[in-house]
Parts: structure tokens; sequence; C-alpha cells
């Protein structure tokens, strides 16, 4: 191999074990960390992150790329050699332009507004966290004037989830979905409303827990690269490559969160389990973007797990395990229950025809509050106008409205964008998938999800993060990402549910 | 703080934080890994390992140990700061002495050592393990050598794991209580057998479980600080100041493997659990040794959990249980049925009279083997002729004998003695305890063990490795290490249990 190119692999692959063990520790933290290991816990992380800071933003890094990107001709533009070079120089470059006292200076910020935020949405009292969502904001205008020049203020951050995406590009798309969807949920608002209650009987948790483990088995989890394990936010991790797990909650007096919630992580591990080895212990070894991974992850929850060809082949099999809860609930019933559309004030209750929207919403505030447009002080109010234009109702309280997230106390701004563009490009996928296995619903039906697996496997899963997510995007389908699909999707599966 | 000791402990705080994270990583490989993450998980152990050890070895720490060792007369001699000195600079040059490359020579050893060892073993063929074997102790010979000027080649790899102490005192140690201890075996023979059969019933693994959790939960074990998980093998692990965990297994045909296993590891984790935070991100973070920390599992597994006073309460308790099992049972079968005597031929499932024997028997074949006063192709028959002579039965094959320890296979020349001297301990520490708490057996027959827990918290566990073993006994007890205590505790107890 290229004697530069080893040397960069060697640091990579260093760096990348660092972070693996930081996966374990943070793994741990949320599952099986006793409470008084919390301070030792956050020192360990604290060291290994600096310590894989330091390397990665070592000068011997930007010798051996300077030499590389000399060399990069004799690689094809789409090898792993050219791609690791291109990631590695975008990482690198970005990397080493924060200085280091700003880093630290975030993670004060972040350390204190998120404990004001705890506060300030238990009281419902915005005036808690406002003095330090200012600093937060301020941190993050300065972070993203290290970038200049910028076509707009909000493409550096960004930038940080979704590489190369354009604030443009994301506002454009936006435009173009929200007058129709806020057309679709009016129409839906008007039809005859669809009765849930048969979701909110008794499902006990041993009988729940093992229907969800039986379904993403079928899909093809792996489970000799992955585990399930009970936390109070579900995620997906990472522990290195060949472990790959999931964590899920159980509510037995709902049927949804358990459920819908497990094959969402399970789409997420199964996107990484499927990743090519041959990219272990780089960069590369990732997702594309936060939107590719969640294409993956609402793929599995929704366009299978909220089919009608799915519940086809599942709901015979659920009515066995909850005979007394459903022996008298019709198929068509239990569908429509499970696809009710219905405007929510928190998010991550939404459902999928509202989803976006709530998106939209925080995705037009954080440009405002980056540009200067909007006042921080000024925010609930513009929070709840704008919740009413599009959603047709008006948070009660804060708590329920511009308090609801934890994210931006987290210091976590341009995040947001990338849930609703998941939604667009896991139906852009979707129409894809239909021309290539043109029999996809009679699979599904049949409980058949390995051609999809290998599908997905092929076109998303195998590149890890050699392509930018719009390259990737276009790659596959032939178009950049865009809300088309997903609309379709929507006023197809919505005006049958809703008699439209 | 002084500069240089502030300096020392940033350093030594980083390494602790490597080291917890490296202890994390090593709990969750043996507990929730799915079994493909193990090629990843080596890959960021030996990371961590190595940038500890790096970090560790580095110039500055030696420049400062000399520095701080000019000042130290203005600390008192058993203050933090001068034993902190004190044993870092033990550490660092043990650590500095040994070249890399012979680090990296001993992880190739015993990578190769280890896979020849279980096939060896799974065969019982000692020529498979042998040619291994060799280059395993010629590599600690030359490990020892480094260490010249010593007084005996073993003194080096035995203060690996018991610090300062010599290869004389072991030997005089063991040459006084191995007649003893003999005689009293021989005389146990001789008399009338005890009947076992009660403990090899079924036991349910979850009553099994909850009864021994009960247990340990009354002796202290904090769990604020901690938490039970099932492994292959038993262990104790500190994850950091905190998170002092155990692992255990269970065996439904046989009550002892799960009930004294948990007592056991349950006594390695308070003895973490108590040990001063003013020495968190230390070395003296630590047990004093490993026969210290013995001293404590086996304390509360032997001296506690086997002893007559405890079962008066808790014999009861268990027979509620297991009603079927034990309600015909009396509490003296039960009783002698934990505690028979029997010779065996595996250390690990020894009793308390015969186990030191096989310590013994494996130190001598150490001893001999490093000043090659015994050729390894002798091993086999000098085990079998030795182990004869001692526990009067030989071997039918090498797998029950020769072969079956890992140790060897890993390069642990020098571990074994520190169980024998761990029991010992135990006796001596009681002996003292007897004392201080005259009413120790009336606080034992009512599951009243805060008091004892507190005085091992005060003298043992507190000052972690502040002390070293001979040192920390001497403190306590008056006397080093010695087996006078354990002897007249075996005498005492299998006496009157075998009528004696």
């Amino acid at each position: 191999m290229d004697k530069n190119l080893s040397a960069l692999k060697d640091i990579l692959a260093e760096i990348s074990d660092l972070n693996n063990a930081s996966a374990v520790l943070g793994w741990d933290q949320q599952t099986y960390m006793p409470k008084r290991g919390a301070e030792s816990r956050g020192q360990s992380q604290g060291t290994l992150d600096k310590i894989a800071h330091d390397k990665f933003t070592a000068k011997d890094v930007g010798r051996l790329l300077d030499a590389l990107e000399k060399e990069t001709p004799k690689w094809d533009l789409d090898s792993d050699e050219a791609r690791l070079v291109k990631v590695t120089r975008r990482r690198y470059d970005k990397a080493t332009k924060v200085p280091s006292a700003m880093v630290a200076e975030q993670a004060e910020l972040v350390s204190m507004g998120n404990q004001a935020w705890q506060e300030a949405r238990s009281k419902s009292e915005f005036s808690i966290f406002e003095p330090h969502l200012v600093k937060l904001l301020d941190w993050s205008r300065r972070f993203a004037e290290l970038f200049k020049p910028y076509d707009h203020i909000y493409d550096p951050v960004l930038d940080e989830y979704e590489p190369n995406m354009k604030t443009a590009d994301v506002k454009a798309i936006f435009a173009d979905i929200r007058p129709k969807q806020v057309k679709l949920i009016k129409a839906i608002a008007d039809a005859r409303q669809v009765d849930d209650s048969v979701l909110h009987q008794h499902f006990p948790e041993k009988a729940q827990w093992d229907f969800g483990v039986q379904v993403i088995t079928d899909f093809g989890y792996d489970w000799s690269q992955g585990s399930i394990d009970k936390t109070t936010h579900p995620f997906q991790a990472t522990l290195g490559p060949g472990d790959h797990r999931i964590t899920t909650r159980v509510s037995e007096d709902f049927f949804n969160p358990y459920f819908f919630g497990t094959l969402h992580e399970a789409g997420h591990a199964m996107h990484a389990q499927g990743m090519s080895l041959d990219l272990a212990r780089t960069p590369l070894y990732n997702s594309a973007s936060l939107s590719i991974g969640e294409s993956q992850s609402r793929m599995w929850e929704n366009l299978v797990g909220r089919s009608k060809p799915f519940w086809e082949h599942y709901y015979p099999k659920l009515q066995k395990v909850f005979p007394e809860q459903l022996k008298n609930v019709s198929m068509d019933t239990f569908y429509k229950a499970i696809n009710k559309v219905s405007p929510s004030f928190i998010r991550v209750e939404a459902d999928e025809a509202t989803y976006n929207l709530h998106i939209m919403l925080r995705l037009e505030i954080e440009i405002a509050m980056l540009e200067g447009s909007v006042e921080v002080k000024d925010l609930p109010a513009l929070w709840n106008e704008r919740f009413n234009e599009y959603l047709g109702i008006t948070p009660p309280d804060d708590a329920k409205g511009v308090l609801q997230d934890v994210h931006w106390s987290f210091g976590l701004l341009g995040y947001f964008s990338t849930y609703a563009l998941g939604n667009l490009v896991s139906a852009q996928l979707w129409e894809v998938i239909q021309r290539d296995i043109p029999d996809i619903a009679d699979k599904v039906r049949n409980a058949e999800f390995a051609p999809l697996l290998k599908w997905l496997n092929e076109k998303v899963h195998k590149p890890g993060a050699k392509f930018e997510p719009q390259e990737m995007v276009q790659n596959i389908t032939g178009s950049k990402i865009n809300g088309g699909p997903y609309l379709r999707y929507l006023e197809t599966k919505f005006s049958e549910i809703y008699g439209l």
C-alpha cells in the first residue's frame, strides 16, 4: 500500500478505536452503569474524546493529507482511497478551524444551558433558558463565521450533519412541500376521524417484547452483531465493526412506543451492520449523513412497518399474541389506528403526515435566530403563531411549545431538518425499490425481507460515508433530495385511510 | 497544591481514565458484547492500553518523580502524597525497565501459547503446550533478569502481584503450614465422611438468584455503585470510582457455585467500594495486592458465609425458599455438606482445607521452573508425584493435572501464591476482628454485618494501595503474613465437623 496512505490509515485507525471505546462507555452509561459511576464516566469519556481530537488535529494528519492530495489522481475518483482522502480532508479542515478554547467554551455553555433548559421546561418558563440560548446562539454564530465565505450563515451548522447540503436547497425543498402537507392535513381534519382506542389497552411487556424481537429478526437484524436492551430514550449505537446494538422502551398501556420504536432503531442498526468492512477503522465507516441514516430507520418503521401488506402478514400473529385485546378488532380498524393523523404539540409523538411540519417550523426559526432576524426573547410568540398556521392548534404553554426539545440546549443547531429529510429520502428510495423489486408488496406480505435488505445493503449501506448525501441520493434515484415521492406516498396512503 | 505533584496527578488521572475505559470494554466483552464484536474490541483495547503505557513511561513522569523525591521530606511518610510518589516510582521503574519489544513479544507468545494450551487441555496432551511453555518461561526469566540484583530469580515475578514480597518469605510460610495441613487432611480422610448430596438437588435459578442477592445486600454491597450480571467465569470489575460490579454464574443442579461465588465476588466489590475517594484517579486507588484482595473475598465467602452463626440466621430462610428440597434436611447436615473436605484434582473446586495444597504444589513447581531445576518436559511427572504426596490421589490425566489452569498460558507466573496468601490473611484479620468486635459471632448470627464492614473499611479498604501487603498486615495484626491463624481456624472448624 501507498506509504502515506498507510500512515494516515494507522492514525485514523487509532482514532476510530478511541471513538469506539467512547461509544462503549456511552452505551453502558445509558444501560447498565450504576448511578454513582457517572462522575468517573464523564472523566473517562472526556479524556478519550480529548485524545482522539488531539490526534486527529495533529499537524501530521495535515502533512499526510497534503502529500496524498498530490497523489490522488492515480486513484479512481470513486475509489475508497480517493474518497477517504476527500472525506478526511473535509473533517480535518473543519476540526482544525475551531480553536480548542471555543470547543471548551461550548462544553461549558452546554453544561449550564442544558441544566437551565431542564428547569425551564419543568416550570414551563422560557425566561430561565433565554440567557443561555442567547449565549449558545452567539457561539453558533461565531462557529459559522469561522467558515466564511458561505452562501448563508446557516450553511456551516447544517453541514455538520449533512455534508455539503446548502440552506438554500433545504429551504426550497420545504417551501415546495409545506403548502401541500398543510392542505392534506386540513383535508384529513375535515374527514371522519379514526378511532385508535384499540392501541391504548393493556399489553403485557414480555409478549410485546417477543413479538417485536421476532419481527426485527424476520427483517434480518443480525444478532451475532447486535443486542437489544431497555433505556429511557431508545437509540442505536455502533460500538465498533461487528457490534451494532439497539435499545428500546416499553409502555404496557400503549402499543406504539415499543413496537415502532424497535423497528426504527433496528432500521438504523441494519444500516450500520451493512457497512463495508473494507471501510472499518476509517471515517468512511459511518452513515453518509443523518438524513441518510434516518431514511433507513423511517423506512422500516413506516414504509414497511405501518404498511397494509406488512400487517396482512403480522396482524393474525399479533391477534394470537393478544387474543383478549384484539380478537374483536378487525385488521382494517387496527391498520387505521396505527396510522391515525392528528395534529399534536409534541414532535416525537407526531404521525407521518404532521411530522414534517414540526421540522419546518424549527428550521425556519433556527435560520431566523442565526440570521438575527428574530430575537431570542420573541421566540415563544413566533413559535405559537407559526404552529397555529401550520397545524391549526396553539400550544397551551412553552413546555409543549418552544421548550419541548433538548437539542438547542446541547448546542445542536442545524440538526432538526435531517429528520424531515430522512422521511423524504425514504420515500424517494422506495419508489426506486418498487421499480427494482416490482413485487415488493407481495414480498412484504409474505415477510420476505431479504430482497429489500439486500437492495439497501448494496445501494445505501455498503458505501458508508463515501458519498455526500445529495450525491448518494442522486446516484440511486436519479434526482437530488426532494419532496415529490414523500408527498405522493402520503396522499395515496391517507386518501385511502380517510376516504379523501 | 505543589506544582510538580499537581502535574504528576494530571498525568496519572488521564492514565486512570484510560484504564477505567479499558475496564468498561473488558466488562462488556464478558457480559453483553455480541460475538462478532470481538475483533474490533481487541483493537480498541489494544489502542487504549498502548496509549496508557506510552503516557506512563514518558520521560515527563520520570522528571516529575525526580523533582518530587527531592521534596518528599516535607510530607509525612504515610501521607497520601508521600505514598503516591513512592508507589508511582516503583511502578514507573518497573514499567520503563521492560523494553517495548519485549512487551510486544509477550503479547505474541501469549496469543499463541493460550491457543496451544486450549488444544492441549482438550486433548489432555502436554506435548502440544510444551514448546510454548518453554518460550513463555524463557520470557519470564529474561523479564526477571531485568531486575537484577535480586535475592531470588522468582522475586521479580512475585513482585508483580505482591509488591515487595520475597520468595524466601512465601517459601517459609508455606513450609510451615504444609505438613500441618497434610496431617489435618489425613485425619479427615480417616474420619466418618460427610454426605453432601443435599446440595446436588434441583434449585431453580430465580430463587437462588434472589436469595444470594438478598444476602450480599445484607452484607452491605452498595447497589448505587454496583450491579450483578451473569458470565461464564465470575469476576469483579472496577470500572471507575463509584462503579464496582460483580458477575456470577448459576448451576441449577448444585447449590454452591452461585451462592458462594456471589459472596466471593461481593467481597471483592465491597473492598473496592470502600477505597478512599481521595485516592481516585491515582495508582493508590487499588487493592494493596492480590492477596489483600483475596483476603476480602475469602472472608465473606468462607469465614462468614460458611460459618455456623451465618447459617443459624439464614438456613431457616433458605428452607423457606426451597421447602421441597430442604424441609427434611437439618441445619447440621446442611452446614456439614457445605464444608465437606475431600481431596480433588481441580483447584477451583477445592474445599477450604485442601485448597492451599493445590497452591503450594504450583508455587514449588513455578520456582523450580524459573530456577531451571526442572525441565518443562518433566513437569507432568513431577506434578503427579507431588500431588499424590500432598493430597493422596494421582491425577488420571494431564487435563486434570498440570494442564488444568490457564495462568501459565497467559504468561502469569507468580500469580498462584496470592490465592493461598489471601486465605492466610483472611484468618489473621479475623483473629483481630474477634478481639475488636468480641460479639462478632452474635452479630453474624443476627445478620448485622455493618460493624464488620466498617472495620474492614477503616483498616483494609480505605488505604487502597498506600501500603505494601506485608506492611498492611503488620500494621493491622502486629505480625507479618503467616499461617498460624489459618491453621487454628481450620483445625477448630474441621475438628468439630469431623469429630477429630
